[in-house]
C-alpha cells in the first residue's frame, strides 16, 4: 500500500425527502444561489418545482441546459452569472453533468482567466464557491469527490480535472429520484460505477486488500441490483444500494494507497469527444474488450479473484479459463442490462480510431495504467469493440 | 435501509513518515497546543521526541499518565489546563483511550459544569476544540469518528458519548507505529475493530448490501492480517490494512442506515467498568457466547451469510450447521490470536454478574438490540464465559 491522503468530507443526506433539508444546507452558505441543471426532467419530475418552495427566500439564478458532456461555453456562461450577481453558494441538481459542470463554475468565479484553464491546468484552481448537490442519477460519484469532466467540442476534447476544494459540501440523495430514470440510463449509469471500479481495483500496488475488499462489495452491489431496478423501476432497496453505491465507488475508498492511470475512461473520453455518446455506454463497451487485451501473465491472477470473489464462478484449472469467465460474464452483464454493446450499433467506424487513440494516450498517462498501452494498443481495443 | 447523514469528514494522512506534516496540520488550528497520550510507550519509541522536535514553535502543555480506560478524572484534568492555557488544539497521541479522552477534554473547554455531564448527556455537547490525533493502536476507530467512553470508577460507570463536533480535523496514520506493539494488544484491538464490525453487521434492518459487503471485507481483512502481524510484527501489509480496517469500521460505512443498539459493548463496558480489563479482550470473550445465544429462526440466516462470506465455510444442508460453523471459526481464530477466551482466564466469577447483567440493560438500550435482551439474558451470556 503507498501513502495517502483520504479526505472524503462531503455531508450526505441520505434517503427518503431529505430534500426537507435543502433551505437550512443553503443557508449556511449564503442567500444567492445559482441554480445548474440539465434538460427539463428535474421539471417533469417534480424535483424543480419543490426546490423553488424550499428556497423561496433565496435568491435563485439558473442556468439551464447543461448537456450531457457538459461544455466549456456553459461553465463560461455559469462563471459570469456568478461574478454579476455575488453568488454565495452552487446548487447543482442532476447527475454528473449538472454537477461537474457546477464544480468548475465555482472553481471559475475565483479565477481571473478563462475557466478552460481549469481544466487543462487544475493547479490553477484555487478558492471555489461552496457547492450543494441534489442527486438524481447513480453514476459518476461526482458528488461526493473531487473530479470534474468538461468538453470542449470544437476541438474534440474531453477531459477531467481534479481538486479537493471542489468537493461538495452537501449531497442530498434520495434513491426515489431515481424512480423514473429511463432504463438506458440505470444501466448506462451503472456502468458507470462498475467502470470507476475497475479502474481503480485493476491496479498494479499490491497489498491493498482493503480497498480491495470495498472494490468487489461494490461490483456485487452493481451486479444485484442494476437488474432489479430495470425489473422493478421503483424497487427503493435496489435504487439505494445502487445510488450509495455511486458515490462509494469514487471517493478515495477504492482507489487510496494506489498508483497508476486509468485506462477506460481515457478511451472512452475520446469517443464522447468525437460522438457526443453517453459516458456510462462507452465505457461498457470498452470493458470487455479492455480486459481481453491486457489479459496476460501479469494479470490473469487479479481476473481470477475477480471472477471468483465478483461473479462467484468456481476456479477452474486452467487459471485462463476462469479470467476469461469472468470477463465473459462482464459482458454478458451489459448486455443483459439492455446496452448496446458494440460502437458499430452506436454507428460508430474506423475513421477516427487513429486520432482518438493518439489523444487518449497524450491525455491519459495510459503508459502508467495497469498494463500501459501505447497508441497501437488502443487503436486495437477500439477494433475489437466494433 | 434508513435514512442516514454520512459524514466522515477527517482528514486521513496514512502511511510511512506522515507524522512530518505535523507542524503544517498543528498550525492550522494555533500556537498552544495540549498534548494527550498514555504510558511512556510513546517515549520508548521516539514518537513523543519527535513530535517535541516537529513542534518546536508550538507552545506543548502535556497530559500524561490517560488509562487504558480513561477515567473522568483525567478528562477533569485536561479541561482545566486547557482553560487556563487557551489551549487552542488538543493532539492525541495513542490508541482509543488517548483519543476519546482528548475529544472529552476538547469539548469540556467549552462547557461551564463538570465534564461527567458531557458523558451522561451527549446532548450538552456544542463547540469542542479542534483535535487532531497520531495513531499507535488499531483498534477503536476513535481517529475517524463521534465517539467516546469515559469510565467513573468509583460509581463503576464505563459510558460511551458521541458529537459530530468531536469528530478528530485531521489523523495521522503510520502502520510502522504499531511495529512495537506488545502482541496481546495486536490481537485485542483487531478483536475490537472485529467487534465493532458484529455490532453492525447483526442488524435487523434489512436491505443495507453495500454497508453488509463492506462488513464482511473489513472482517476479512482481520483474519486475513492478524495472524500475519502477530506472526511478523514488522510486516508492513498487514499493519497497514489493520490500521486502516480499525477507521474504516466505524466511520458510519457499516452502520448507516440501519437503526437499533449494540449488544456486546455495553455488556463489555460493565466488565471494563468493575474488573477494568482490556476491552478488545472483554469484547472477544463475549462475542461467541452472544453468538451461540442469540442463534435462532430470526438470525440463522444472516449467521449463515457470515459463515459464508467471511469464513468461506460451505453451506451444510443443516443451516444451524452451517451458523454453528462460523460462530465456532470465530472462537477459534480468537483463541489462535492469543487471546484468553474464558472469565475465569481473567480471575472474573459470578459475583458481579447480577448487577452488570441490571447495568448492561440500563446503559445499553439493550432492548433495541438485533435480539433484545434483558437482564437474565445478559447475565446467562455472562455464565457461558466462564
Amino acid at each position: 500500500m503507498e501513502n495517502f491522503r483520504f479526505n472524503a468530507y462531503t455531508e450526505m443526506l441520505f434517503g427518503r425527502g431529505q430534500i426537507e433539508k435543502l433551505s437550512e444546507v443553503i443557508n449556511r452558505h449564503g442567500r444567492n444561489v445559482l441554480l445548474v441543471y440539465g434538460g427539463g426532467s428535474i421539471k417533469k419530475n417534480g424535483i424543480y418545482d419543490r426546490i423553488q418552495e424550499l428556497l423561496k427566500e433565496s435568491n435563485i439564478l439558473e442556468l439551464a441546459g447543461v448537456e450531457p458532456n457538459p461544455r466549456i461555453e456553459t461553465v463560461r456562461k455559469g462563471a459570469e452569472i456568478c461574478k454579476e450577481n455575488n453568488v454565495d453558494v452552487v446548487l447543482a441538481v442532476g447527475g454528473g453533468s449538472a454537477i461537474d459542470c457546477a464544480k468548475v463554475i465555482a472553481a471559475a468565479h475565483y479565477y481571473q482567466g478563462d475557466p478552460w484553464d481549469l481544466v487543462t491546468d487544475p493547479s490553477k484552481i484555487g478558492k471555489v464557491l461552496p457547492i450543494v448537490t441534489v442527486l438524481t442519477l447513480a453514476a459518476t460519484g461526482s458528488e461526493m469527490n473531487k473530479n470534474a469532466v468538461i468538453s470542449k467540442m470544437d476541438t474534440n476534447e474531453k477531459l477531467g480535472t481534479a481538486s479537493p476544494n471542489m468537493i461538495p459540501q452537501t449531497s442530498i440523495l434520495d434513491p426515489e429520484y431515481l424512480y423514473t430514470l429511463p432504463a438506458i440510463q440505470t444501466a448506462a449509469g451503472t456502468a458507470d460505477i462498475m467502470s470507476h471500479v475497475f479502474e481503480q481495483y485493476f491496479n498494479k500496488t499490491k497489498g491493498t486488500f482493503v480497498q480491495d475488499k470495498f472494490a468487489e462489495g461494490l461490483l456485487e452491489t452493481c451486479i444485484k441490483y442494476c437488474p432489479i431496478a430495470l425489473e422493478e423501476p421503483r424497487n427503493y432497496e435496489a435504487r439505494a444500494n445502487l445510488m450509495w453505491a455511486s458515490s462509494m465507488a469514487l471517493n478515495g475508498l477504492c482507489g487510496s494507497g494506489k498508483q497508476g492511470a486509468w485506462t477506460c475512461h481515457p478511451i472512452e473520453h475520446e469517443l464522447s469527444a468525437f460522438y457526443d455518446i453517453t459516458h456510462g455506454v462507452g465505457l461498457a463497451i470498452l470493458t470487455p474488450s479492455w480486459m481481453r487485451y491486457i489479459l496476460n501473465e501479469n494479470t490473469v491472477d487479479k481476473f481470477v479473484d475477480y471472477a471468483v470473489n465478483v461473479w462467484h464462478l468456481p476456479v477452474a484449472e486452467d487459471k485462463y479459463e476462469t479470467a476469461n469467465k469472468g470477463i465473459d460474464a462482464t459482458e454478458e452483464f451489459f448486455k443483459e442490462c439492455g446496452i448496446p454493446m458494440t460502437l458499430t450499433e452506436l454507428g460508430i467506424d474506423t475513421a477516427n480510431f487513429e486520432q482518438m487513440a493518439k489523444a487518449a494516450v497524450l491525455h491519459g498517462a495510459l503508459q502508467y495504467a495497469y498494463e500501459p498501452l501505447d497508441e497501437e494498443a488502443v487503436r486495437k481495443i477500439l477494433e475489437m469493440c466494433l
